[in-house]
């Protein structure tokens, strides 16, 4: 039995709650929110189901000290997100996160990424920053394409999304439907960026043993040719249908790791893909690409078993074992 | 700096051997090989390069002692490796080795894995089963991919290649030319199989909790439809070209993994994919296949730092962390 924390009940940790809580082996202990409508709610009620006799607390209780766990979906910033680790740490709690920052930390935050490393070791526990993008598909899964290599030359990877059926806060984080002046303003302040696409090409790139000279990135509008009414809001010609942004990691001044992202309504050829050049080369393709918001939840609550079998410290996908889907039943032993 | 041990220089060891020198991180200090015609030849002599001032031993030399890290590619048996593998425990030796029995021993030989998993934690050092398949393609990443679902109904993995191309010992190993009766004959005397299947089930199921009723396996020949002149010798109508495996994994009377291994000349559209059936479902698609020498020499390579990293004891592709691919520079630290 693996007693877990939520620290977060927003759409994602909900999702992420329902998932873990699939499996016969977890089992909800406590659950906290700073929103004051969901203070003292029952958190089955949350899920939209029976309650569960766990109220929601504006800060870890006393109940977290039974909990191995806490599955951490607050906010995207390491920095805003690194008083509730590293209070989970002083806890003795593992720490499974969907913070984007924390997917490979060591470049973009080494001075935060190492006070959380230090944390989690001196309580013996061990915290991973996962989810589909960040953690999986445009970093872990080309890193694992890549074993099967004797050389790599150069790894892209697409991640092409059509966002027409995706919820309306989804459109509105990749402007659906914003003036090109509008789209280029919001995208200064930051609210437009998919977080994570840098951490994703240092990933990479420590994984593979590259060292960085820059890392340049790129975010544009992707600009409707004719007015479509395929999102939440019609969108005329010449507004945005959604964002591309584009990560290129550079080593020895030449492009070896090229990031793709672009999430659009109205989209015709949405895939996930991994091109590595190198011995042997090849393509690996997922027509149709994954679906964000439930790939995101499933690999949080699938990474449990993989945390808790970490090395104390501040972990990244590419130094845990592979999280792995659950099937129809639960868990058995080896052997 | 990393010191290596050859143990095995048939093709598969001298392309690991290869693709481990490569990296500038591992240094060859001894080697191991029964061949008569082998012993005391300079290792690079028979990477058809210039001397590395390493001879080939007939067994475990005093020079192994100051090794890390021990390469071991000889036999696919468990049985047969496990005399080497326990020399290489006491040797204080990690051990990195593609007999394919490894791959996932627990279910197939509880006993022996048992054995080695004692020795190996005696010693502090970890022992690893990899290769392209079994070990990585037909259940390590399949696994991988399962971790964005939040349930698995089925997995089913197809591996198609077209033996045409490669060496007259695979063509043989697969059938080429033969009868049916004679395809038969060899069938039950075993020498056509593909071996791994069975544990990359295991495999597969053990990472996904799933507890298998059965495995179930059928082995077939690839029939000629019509002459062909792709393979090392002519093949007439009615002949094999190659053969079909397919492992099946029932869960609760249902099949849940189902294997597909076919390796054949002439054969038209080589692919390796992975369809999962869960939520998200989705295919995964390599069109024209992993090339399998290469990239089982790769894995074996790269996994050397990951079965550094790893517990103590017999361990899988399943609970160490990704072997990970080496680009064209050497291993950075971390930060």
């Amino acid at each position: 039995m693996t007693r877990i924390v939520q620290i977060g009940l927003g759409p994602v940790g909900l999702r992420t709650l329902a998932c873990a809580l699939e499996r016969p082996e977890n089992k909800l202990v406590a659950a906290v929110d700073s929103d004051p409508d969901k203070i003292g709610r029952d958190v089955g009620r949350l899920l939209g189901r029976a309650k569960l006799g766990v109220t929601v607390a504006p800060q870890l209780p006393a109940a977290a000290r039974r909990a191995k766990v806490a599955l951490v979906t607050t906010v995207s910033s390491l920095e805003a997100c690194a008083p509730t680790l590293i209070a989970c740490a002083q806890a003795g709690l593992h720490v499974v996160t969907t913070c984007e920052e924390l997917a490979f930390p060591w470049v973009t935050q080494p001075g935060p990424a190492r006070r959380l490393d230090r944390a989690f070791r001196a309580s013996g526990t061990a915290c991973l920053g996962t989810g589909v993008n960040p953690g999986f598909l445009m970093d872990y899964l080309p890193v694992v394409l890549s074993s099967v290599c004797r050389k790599v030359e150069k790894i892209t990877v697409r991640r092409t999304q059509n966002a027409s059926p995706r919820r309306i806060p989804f459109q509105q984080k990749i402007g659906v439907g914003l003036a090109p002046a509008m789209f280029r303003k919001r995208a200064r302040e930051g609210s437009l960026r998919h977080v994570g696409l840098s951490e994703s090409v240092h990933g990479i790139a420590h994984a593979l043993g590259w060292r960085l000279d820059t890392v340049r990135e790129i975010l544009k509008p992707v600009i409707a040719d004719e007015p479509t009414a395929a999102g939440y809001q019609p969108v005329l010609a010449g507004q945005a249908r959604g964002v591309e942004q584009i990560a290129r990691g550079m080593v020895g001044g030449r492009e070896r790791i090229r990031l793709h992202f672009r999430a659009a309504i109205a989209e015709p050829d949405p895939e996930d893909s991994v091109e590595i050049v190198g011995d042997p080369g090849f393509l690996s393709r997922i027509p149709g690409g994954i679906h964000g918001d439930t790939a995101t939840a499933a690999i949080a609550a699938n990474a449990i078993s993989a945390v808790l079998r970490a090395e104390p410290g501040l972990r990244t996908m590419f130094d845990t074992p592979v999280p792995a889907g659950r099937g129809v039943q639960g868990m058995v032993g080896r052997g």
